[in-house]
């Protein structure tokens, strides 16, 4: 059995998860769940994931798995994705929870409210373009001094992070100001193959 | 070199730090860093973590870590906290990631503004309180089949849902109305030592 992929294209969390199977060679199956559509609040879904959220995948022994960063890690379990060294893999998981705790809430939010539902600027709270131009000096910061965020190598904690942060112009964030943030989407999308 | 753990007792997410390292026998020295004091900014702890947040700890080879759910799996490797089955281990994280994205959000930070900042109840957005009760349902739905959240042994999801849930009252939610993830609680509180 195939992994079945339950995501919405125009999710960043969701195709965290697609980027990953490709980059590992895992076979999958894409199941498009419209979240706007409310195909997350269909009974079927509901009887794979209570939550009502997406991404949900249904892995090859037919149990299923939520939470985007949850998701990748065990399907990156034993790769390159993940450092063996266990300070390394610390950071990564640092940046992965930072990600869903200090990046997700403001940048892929704003960018849902203008981008997805219409919403003009004005009607964004502030403090939500401060936050997420705060999360994006921070990552100009580290990656001013190594090409991903835990160092050489691409991790679980690039793919994360490069969901929502390339398409944060979306939401009115100019990368402009950030020069090491873009130039590492570049360098992410590439080592992903990412081409859309 | 001991671990050193900057954190503030009245943090849940530093206690989480706190509960993991006895459980696991690490010897620790606490230096209380109170968030309300602005000790997370002074030149001394940006130096440690420029992000100004606790929980962050230093090693005891010198380097730093923040984020309290990567600092207690990074503590907790190859321990009995972190199922050795990749599924279970997966679900660990799934509950890990969601404390952090649909829980902490709403039950901490109500918290936060009704007992530590003595905010009033009718100054709290209801949206929190409903996306609160939420995620209690939630929980008590799983705790309902399951002794701990992933099954029948306890696990840093467990730790890292029990540091805000079982001060969730100071928030004003109501365990009463979630009866398994009550017991649960003194379940979870026993197995970590918790006394005060």
């Amino acid at each position: 059995m195939t992994l079945l992929i339950y995501g919405d294209r125009v999710s960043g969390n969701c195709l965290k998860v697609k980027w990953t199977a490709e980059k590992l060679g895992i076979p999958y199956r894409w199941i498009q769940t419209d979240v706007r559509q409310g195909e997350t609040h269909t009974p079927q879904f509901l009887a794979i994931n209570p939550a009502a959220k997406v991404p949900t995948v249904v892995l090859d022994d037919g149990r299923p798995l939520a939470e985007s960063n949850a998701i990748i890690l065990h399907l990156a379990e034993g790769s390159a994705l993940i450092p063996a060294d266990p300070y390394a893999r610390a950071k990564m998981l640092e940046w992965m929870f930072w990600e869903q705790y200090s990046h997700e809430p403001y940048i892929a939010v704003v960018r849902f409210h203008r981008h997805l539902l219409g919403k003009p600027a004005e009607e964004i709270e502030p403090r939500l373009m401060e936050r997420g131009r705060r999360a994006l000096a921070r990552m100009d910061d580290q990656l001013g001094s190594t090409p991903f965020l835990v160092g050489e190598a691409l991790t679980l904690a690039d793919v994360a992070l490069v969901a929502y942060t390339r398409v944060a112009h979306e939401g009115g964030f100019d990368l402009d100001g950030y020069p090491a943030v873009k130039a590492w989407v570049g360098r992410v999308e590439a080592a992903l193959g990412i081409e859309e």
